[in-house]
């Protein structure tokens, strides 16, 4: 196990702290589900003491089976002067009823005494009497040792006391948090060969540093060898280890540098965000840390055959927080493996590694020659084979695609979380597809004031199927809403299977926002008819158009779909 | 000079083979007088030998006066078997006329054989020629290794013996690039090491190395101690001196951390671009990197007094190359000081370095405090002050406010991106506001197909100004884009100063997507009139009326900000 790597993503907690990202709570549900299928090993996934919003998370995301992670609620150590069991955010954090608690406690002296402003013995209680609280309750504990290295450089000594306090009272992990981001590499070496040599001595004086409080916890067999480490799955309470870890932020631009250093010095566990969202300039970008953890010093942080899912998945999270993803984002980013010198791409076509340091295969990322259109064929083959499982990478209809993808990516498509629109697409090429219906005009108007017999948006839509037309108008709080009842009315007459249909999900994404409002926008659409659920796209410098676009695409995936299943015998 | 640093600056160069980034001659001169008043060394500006326009730009760069810089045209060495005064590459590189030249050359024996396809031996040729040939000619001659590290690690001896050759041809500067970006730190620091020794051996053995080419250069006495360095300026042919460079790219997000390394084994020169421009993940992005090297490492690298211009300076070159300034960078974004946790704030206030790595002022930035759910009073009271100084947690209209924000928080709207509206709403409570102009009722029309006299949507908008209305107006590609032109258009005549004004970012973002197309929408509109730049927000479940809550925010703020500055003597 001396080469595995426990990861802690905190996209919902520390992530959700970074300007810009907010999740819902379906958002978070969807980032766990997303987390756990790349299989991190631990999912930090709210702060359920000062976000309401959070308690409602944790209730949900109990009935999520998951495969590979464990989830925790985060918190921090009980207030001065309460006991654990009197403290509502120590109370909020065991009713999250998660497999761990991350506790983060204060490591730094000047802190304590100027920001926390209680003494300095009492914030060791804190620690002790909320580590072991939770150990009481069955918790495997995450102690977050917050400005542990900004603490360790001003007064090393209370800042070791306070890991030996967590350890004492039975943390099954100890995190070094560099909290401002300040700290460079060698400061990270030395404070985590500090923190080594305390887990080291209180393996064997632990049983005098815990105190006689009310709740004694039974002191963790503290294993000093970091080599020896358990993956959670397989934690026990016989075979207890403590891990040390590392958890960086972004302020100098060190945070991969700095998590790489601690694992040089012996940490275990990484806390980031896979993206590297979080307060400032970020946590830990996980998704450009783990392809060289595991690929260039042949660590093991994720299940055998994760690696080449985690572009999609951070490509997902992504979407799911509604943000774009950093193009230039080591590994995963959209150019990362993107040559646009001649040159780099003529070395490249003689020795791959010539302008590359990686495969990008290995992460699941493509490599694109800017200006040109070689590129992604395999990626395309292998989700066109749904539809057709003769469809190979050296296939006309795969070639074409290939084309026609990347006229409709620079006009700001993209297919990525668009499943339904890109089956519509592959049909289009392989000659699959007739219209089922055309919209032959319509017309949206938003008013205000609204006269009292209307609402603020209005539409009429006229449509043809099959030889005949017919028109609907709706009306509803918005104009894509309008939009949206008119096109369902006026084609229920022919395909009633419609009435189940209905929108789960709306997304909107400005594509280039310098051109303000005459930029395009790009919409998002999750569809459901209580059985299935599927995602189309539209694009159009007019948000009411790209809607249309979406919709349209919508109502034809759930039509064929239909057809396909209940004409089999005749098609 | 021990403590000195060289900066060379790609932006124009490496920078421009980015993605996304293409700099017009106009562009290229705008950014070589921004990177002047900034202070580096050395601005590579382009590669004549490759892009004509470049051989434009160094004739009308020649007319620039600079006060600090020097500029670099960028080449590679001579073609396999033709002498460098035969070469047009090499040719071009002369007619640049600038001060210095760099060269870039292979180092790695693997690219030498497989990709470049050339004896080792005339590889070497070729590096001494060309060096030695800019020498003759009296150019500063920063030598770039290419692929160095890899290089290294493939085949020490011949990576070290290429340059050897460029030193002993008389290459002011060697200059060490990680081109695959795939390096670690501590390859890096071996990497260096070995170089200063071959500086050191080199600078004693030179004589041997030249070899009887016609053109033979003088040797240039070289300096074996990295730690005696000339600044450019006073760079003299009887004190000359061979510095170490590091060129590192991100594709690890190492560039910074390597780079450090770099400085820690003995470089003096650093090589990258200002704001991270370049080939795939970008190069080492000196506005992250400078104020470590200054303010965390005690290093000179820009003139005295120029480190708290470097923010603007980032914003600057992001304007000129029309890309969007990294929020997250380090140091330099909007975000690097922006704390959204309350318990951050609450820190921040009673102790400056708590959350802070160093004091955002000494880098020309700002700290903000968002305002959102996780935020807390002092974060209130402290955006308030920037409008009444008086107010304190404590004031009554800020208690006010944070019931305010939580009812508006907790109907989709954010004030963490909308400056301009978060102050209006100040201004409501503070009873230092009245509407400037009402919208008395507009109507927005979409529809397809369109008439062939009119764009796809149409709106007109009737507004009422003290006593007067007016009503106009406008056509677009969207409707949001048609309300905004109307809008103006019914202002003009009230408040011509509008015209100044235009919308320079638009973003949408769906609040909970589960009620699909009957979902609230955020709209966030940032403005600019030249010289500022403000965001406005607005909510609501119907597209256009969140843009057109947006538009009047950015509207009032840029009227009621004129008024307080034209008129404050009657205020």
């Amino acid at each position: 196990m001396k080469n595995t790597i426990e990861l802690l993503d905190t996209s919902l907690r520390d992530g959700s702290q970074g300007e810009g990202i907010t999740f819902s709570v379906r958002d978070k549900l969807a980032v766990v589900k997303a987390l756990d299928a790349l299989g991190v090993t631990w999912i930090e996934a709210g702060n359920p003491g000062s976000n309401p919003k959070d308690a409602e998370f944790f209730r949900l995301a109990a009935e999520i089976k998951l495969e590979h992670a464990r989830l925790c609620a985060f918190g921090s150590t009980r207030k001065k002067g309460v006991r654990p069991e009197d403290d509502k955010q120590v109370q909020s954090l065991l009713d999250a009823n998660t497999e761990a608690v991350t506790i983060f406690g204060k490591s730094s002296y000047l802190h304590v005494t100027q920001v926390l402003m209680v003494e300095p013995a009492e914030n060791l209680a804190m620690i002790e009497d909320t580590v072991a609280f939770f150990k009481q309750h069955g918790r495997f504990v995450i102690y977050d040792a917050e400005h542990f290295f900004d603490g360790f450089a001003e007064n090393a000594d209370y800042a070791l006391s306070t890991l030996q306090t967590a350890l004492a009272a039975g943390a099954d992990r100890i995190v070094l948090c560099d909290t401002n981001g300040g700290a460079f590499p060698d400061a990270i070496e030395r404070g985590v060969k500090a923190a080594l040599s305390v887990v080291s001595d209180t393996s064997t004086a632990s049983a005098a540093v815990v105190s006689d409080t009310s709740a004694t916890p039974t002191p963790a067999a503290v294993v000093p060898d970091t080599s020896v480490m358990s993956t959670p799955k397989v934690v026990e309470s016989d075979t207890p280890a403590v891990i040390i870890g590392i958890h960086a932020h972004n302020d100098s631009d060190l945070a991969i540098a700095n998590s790489l250093a601690a694992v040089k010095a012996g940490c275990r566990h990484i806390q980031g965000t896979l993206l590297g969202f979080g307060e400032r300039c970020g946590n830990t970008a996980l998704g450009a840390l783990i392809p060289s953890l595991e690929l260039k010093l042949g660590l093991h942080c994720l299940p055998s055959g994760k690696l080449e899912h985690i572009s999609t998945t951070c490509r997902q999270i992504a979407e799911i927080a509604n943000v774009s993803m950093p193009d230039n984002m080591p590994y995963v980013g959209s150019r990362a493996f993107a040559h646009k010198a001649g040159m780099h791409a003529d070395g490249i076509l003689k020795l791959r590694s010539s302008f590359e340091h990686i495969d990008p295969t290995l992460v699941g990322n493509d490599r694109r020659f800017l200006m040109s259109e070689i590129g992604g064929r395999s990626a395309i083959a292998e989700r066109a084979r749904k539809l057709d499982p003769s469809l190979t990478k050296e296939h006309p209809v795969v070639s074409a695609l290939a084309v026609r993808l990347k006229t409709l990516e620079a006009e700001g498509w993209q297919f990525e979380g668009a499943d339904g629109s890109f089956e519509l697409l592959v049909r289009r090429e392989l000659g699959r597809y007739q219209p089922l219906f055309k919209i032959i005009a319509y017309r949206v108007v938003t008013e205000h004031p609204n006269g009292e017999a209307i609402a603020c948006s209005h539409a009429w839509v006229k449509v043809w199927v099959d030889g005949q037309d017919d028109i609907a108008a709706a009306e509803g709080p918005g104009p894509v809403n309008a939009l949206d009842g008119a096109l369902r009315r006026a084609l229920k007459r022919f395909y009633p299977e419609l009435e189940q249909v209905r929108l789960t999900d709306y997304k909107v994404r400005v594509i280039d926002g310098r051109d303000a409002t005459a930029a395009r926008v790009r919409v998002l659409i999750e569809s459901s008819d209580g059985q299935h659920t599927w995602s189309t796209v539209g694009v159009s410098a007019d948000i009411i158009d790209a809607s249309r676009a979406a919709l349209v695409d919508s109502i034809e995936y759930k039509l064929i779909g239909d057809i396909e299943r209940r004409f089999k015998a005749y098609l």
